[in-house]
């Protein structure tokens, strides 16, 4: 093949990037393949610290700033910006006519392109499917999964449920999470000017035992959230230990928890409590390694904090039915359940990394197999036919 | 329960009034269920002789008139339309505030609802799910079921698909397609003002053999219908029997079949050809069952067909893998296969009805699992939990 | 300056192309100007011949493809198709950064660049302002006077009508409307090829007195045009000449036109009406320069005809308050009127050549005053401040 | 008249809120006159303390909560959210169907609900029209004006600018601007709960000399604002008075402004400075009637204080162009001119009332002006026809 393969890789939060750099660099590197990237959602939104910068300052190319967050927070608005999302994605599709569109995850933003890619007759291909967990990302994620032509699992048991769902068994192109590769080759050492060279509230001491926190709404408990995060809260309060809090993704619900973090921050908690808006992929992994114990519902304490060891106190239910290995303690958004859980993993200290979600070396086996993918376009139920996806 | 539970209904075609019409009356006429109707795509539209008011004439309240389709008829203004029908469903249902959204089959407007409706945690009633087929619509339907939180399939295979994805068995309610309740009870007298009484081309007797063709572009062939066409509309001249052809619906290519047709009518056809745009849902079924083939790749021809007994020829690969009863063959969209396999049906005759996609006593059925239901918002892959939807 | 300022021409309909092609031609040709072109609206539908394939015919790029008309042809989707315009536009403006928008008219899509534009801080250079008429369009003509920074009206009343409601006398960069560009260097030989070789009906004899005819919708009399549409086929009835008649723009009410058009056609007319949708500018100018009488309401009949001396019918109120030539003879939408005043203009035959809108030699002087502008963003209403609008 | 006339009062800020209240409450006292309300834009944000609560905890009904305001704050996000807000008004237009749209102002989201009644042929009474600024407000206010079939202005001028500007003189049904109402009838007694009760910040005594902050964007010097607001802020620290500062809007550069106040807040001003989101209309009027001095570019500080007498430091260029009464003094974007001009104002004093912007006696005027008026749809540009605009 002498024209290069494009692929365009699109990224709706820090998250993502996070998870999806090293797999760019590898794709970047590919002699077969032309790396392009569209940064959307939380992305480029000032309010986020518009993440999309680092990209560019990593020396990626930003191919297209897409704007496309409804501001409310509400289940109504997060409807209206997946569809507003489906139509700035496809324009984005129409004129950049990429070969391939790489999507990560189950969130509306990653929605949207999905679906806005298939319709366009533009192959699909997804990593991080087949995973369980509760919030509307459970149904997003199978739904990508359902528009998705090729697949890259994070783990053996996603990969089998991708199968089991009915999709065919040669476009499961291989098994693994990008995110190990930061994490396994990290130089875990943490400064002091990460943590409070930005953000506000106390000052954390990195070489003392910290809490890192992160909570998103479950938008299926929309409301629920105005319960729960007092609950965490008081916990938070109760330990008293040096925490830093980074705030919460868009979903429905998002600005109830950061209204009550906010309110909470200046009546308690002034001499323990820092929060933080944005933090490149390595500092955030950084982070992580170095805390004592990470407290929250977000997948990255499943995901991440298995290759690094950190001990997790799961708050809530966002994160049921997911994999995890032994690091992890899932307690109720109940004040007393987690101050107990938090005592107790501080007590056991860290974990051996696991390698459930990766072995650190998944970027340039994904390169490999967006170079090596025969493309087409038309899915079908594979309960009633076999042969390959390019047949 | 004293208040009466509000099901929205959403009809986003002529089709889907003609499969929901019984289910809409046994809502209304159900204690228990309260109904509304939202007529959005080409069920409003003029090019398309407004089916809405025929919901309007049978006597069914409309709620909401969505107008949702942006001109262009490509795979880049059927994604944008998506888009746009997602903005514009979830803005309904902000309003309306509707119990359950009740929707059918596997159009992108129906998709725009479903994930609306899920992402606002209003629970959504599918039917017509796990069936299996080509164009964008395999995708699209099999995305449907994983934010429908109830399912209602028309075939045994496809409830027993519906599981095998992973939704749990006791989210499906129940199997059958209430198109056969109009069907097996349907007076098949069909008179001349039916077919003649509007639509433009040659007159068609009614009382002597006449071919229905109806053919829908597939989206993932994008283009291929320039090719299709033609050979299609090389058969019906080479056949020359009287012949009524109705447009097709609004998908990525359905301008191309659209100009073609109208190109042909004007230089060849004149004596046997007759177009029509819309036909009420009882009239409609009245031309099939008086046909004596119908020719295409309506869904139509492999499901209302098959209780009617018209022999039919399916043309192209639009409807590979779903079921079909002994009424159908299925030829490449090529001009001899085509006329071929007309003569062989001609030679056969009306077969006896089946009860493959239902036994005409489906809507009640529908209605009382309306009511009965248990409503629920978080759906989970079944693969990792049991229990019950409700819980 | 050694960097050309690049000129982002919006067109949104066959007219507006027709009367831009030479000053796209001028642009494209000046050393200090880049020509860029963005086909909107009506330019880029099948169901309108896609008119932006001729732009390309004709050797101009298209940089950009927008659709932006939602179906329905109703006041609502009219409204709705704005705001999705001016969602579309911003989004091609973000990523084209011109130096200066062009815009001609009054249409809804023309407004919604122009406000895009103006709210982005680009400059928008306004062709065609200052003029009256009725129609939604008289307001939205007058609303984009009020974003564009500068003017290049058609008429000397336009201009001074401009400096009255506000605009600084030197934002008007010159007078005059460049279809006379075109008309004025006109070989109007017309061919048989030209009228018969496309679209449908009845053979046109050009070399024999035919009519031309175009009726679009007033849409502030939303609904009048079904009774102003049958009054005017029956006066073409009763005439009974030879008539080519033009599909109407995509204004709301345009369906109702059409439908009746189509109606009409089959049972009425089939000996004398032919009916087309797209010419080509030169052949648009042809055909008119050839008809015996112009009937309708096209504001093209005021302007373009004015230069070629055709004589006009003018029915209904469109295109109240437009400056007009002699040729010009008004009449309300009543067959026994428009029956009259057609027999009266065959009587007169051709008029005298007018340079009441242009003298053939404007787009030269547009393509300057595009080059030698000072940009500037911020407007003020010359009621209060003096000074040039670029201090 | 037998059925009362339906006025939809569109709301799209804070400030719209307060100055159309007291006109609200006539409407509704009116006995031919059916109130509804929608509110719009920031009106329904959590960010902005969701001013529609206070809409409704005064007893007024909310028929629609439109979500409009896409993320960014930027022009590209402004020029999309005026798209998006004209879809949104027209559904809502669809379903309320108005007799009459009452607009006020010039911001973008009240231009949309302008250009979206008119183009459905839906009358739009405008207040505070004919009025000059800076930013791109001043186009949209014209444009507004453009659309409007009635007019009430707020001063003699504003309303022969009306005139010269095309405006028939029979469609201005009045003069005054509403905000008077409440200002003249006001208890000006203000207790530190409103000021300390909420917010974030230094404690101010409310009965000791303090400053009244609001600093907008001017979107047409986008960027400038990240000079111009540390000059102010630095103006601020010299003088360190007791300041309460209130959140800018959501225009084109909000962000900017915000985030510099954040990080200024932290650093500096602890001990002086208090920031507030959101005051009712009365509340708001309070402070600014106790207000030694006020300080930034808010249009209330030209038109509230105006009856009020406050002193005012007006900074910058954006409100260049309106009417001033004497309690104003204009400064440029400079800590020292700043500093200077709020010792002079504290060195005068407050000012006699003004009753330039009304007489507190409008909201009467404006609901008869609304009962009595005639509809009609069709604007035309008053130089060439004379006439009732409801003939």
């Amino acid at each position: 093949m002498s024209e290069r393969r494009s692929v365009l890789v699109v990224l709706v939060d820090r998250a993502n990037y996070g998870r999806l750099k090293p797999v760019m660099r590898a794709i970047a590197e590919h002699p077969d393949l032309e790396l392009r990237v569209a940064c959307a959602g939380t992305m480029v939104l000032e309010r986020f610290d518009q993440p999309a910068r680092i990209v560019r300052e990593d020396g990626f190319p930003v191919d297209a700033e897409i704007y496309l967050e409804l501001e409310g927070s509400s289940p109504l608005t997060m409807a209206k910006s997946l569809g507003f999302a489906m139509i700035e994605f496809s324009g984005e599709f129409q004129r950049s006519k990429p070969d391939v569109v790489l999507i990560i995850g189950d969130r509306y933003e990653a929605l949207a392109a999905a679906i806005a890619a298939a319709y366009m007759n533009i192959p699909v291909f997804h990593m991080q499917g087949g995973e369980v967990s509760v919030s509307i990302d459970e149904s997003a994620r199978h739904a990508i999964t359902k528009f998705a032509h090729f697949h890259f699992p994070a783990t053996e048991r996603a990969a089998e449920f991708l199968v089991r769902m009915g999709e065919r068994p040669d476009s499961i192109l291989g098994v693994g999470c990008p995110s190990g590769d930061l994490a396994f080759s990290l130089d875990s050492r943490l400064t002091d000017a990460v943590v409070n060279g930005r953000g506000a509230g106390a000052h954390i001491d990195v070489h003392r035992p910290f809490l890192l926190v992160v909570f998103h709404p479950t938008t299926t408990e929309y409301g629920g959230e105005r319960a729960q995060v007092p609950e965490l809260l008081e916990a938070l309060d109760a330990l008293a230990l040096p925490t830093l809090l980074l705030w919460p993704n868009i979903d429905a619900g998002a600005d109830h928890i950061s209204k009550t973090i906010r309110t909470f921050r200046v009546s308690r908690g002034q001499t323990w409590l820092r929060t933080l808006t944005n933090l490149t992929p390595e500092n955030y992994l950084k982070v992580l390694a170095n805390a004592a114990c990470a407290v929250g519902n977000s997948s990255s304490f499943v995901r991440d904090a298995s290759f690094l060891g950190t001990p997790v106190v799961l708050v809530g239910s966002r994160q049921e039915g997911r994999e995890t290995a032994a690091h992890v303690t899932a307690v109720p958004p109940k004040r007393h359940a987690i101050v107990d859980a938090v005592h107790r993993q501080l007590g056991h200290g860290r974990y051996p990394p696991s390698t459930l979600y990766g072995d650190g070396s998944v970027s340039k086996r994904v390169a490999d197999a967006l170079a090596r993918l025969t493309p087409y376009v038309q899915k079908r139920l594979a309960y009633v036919t076999g042969g390959s996806p390019s047949e």
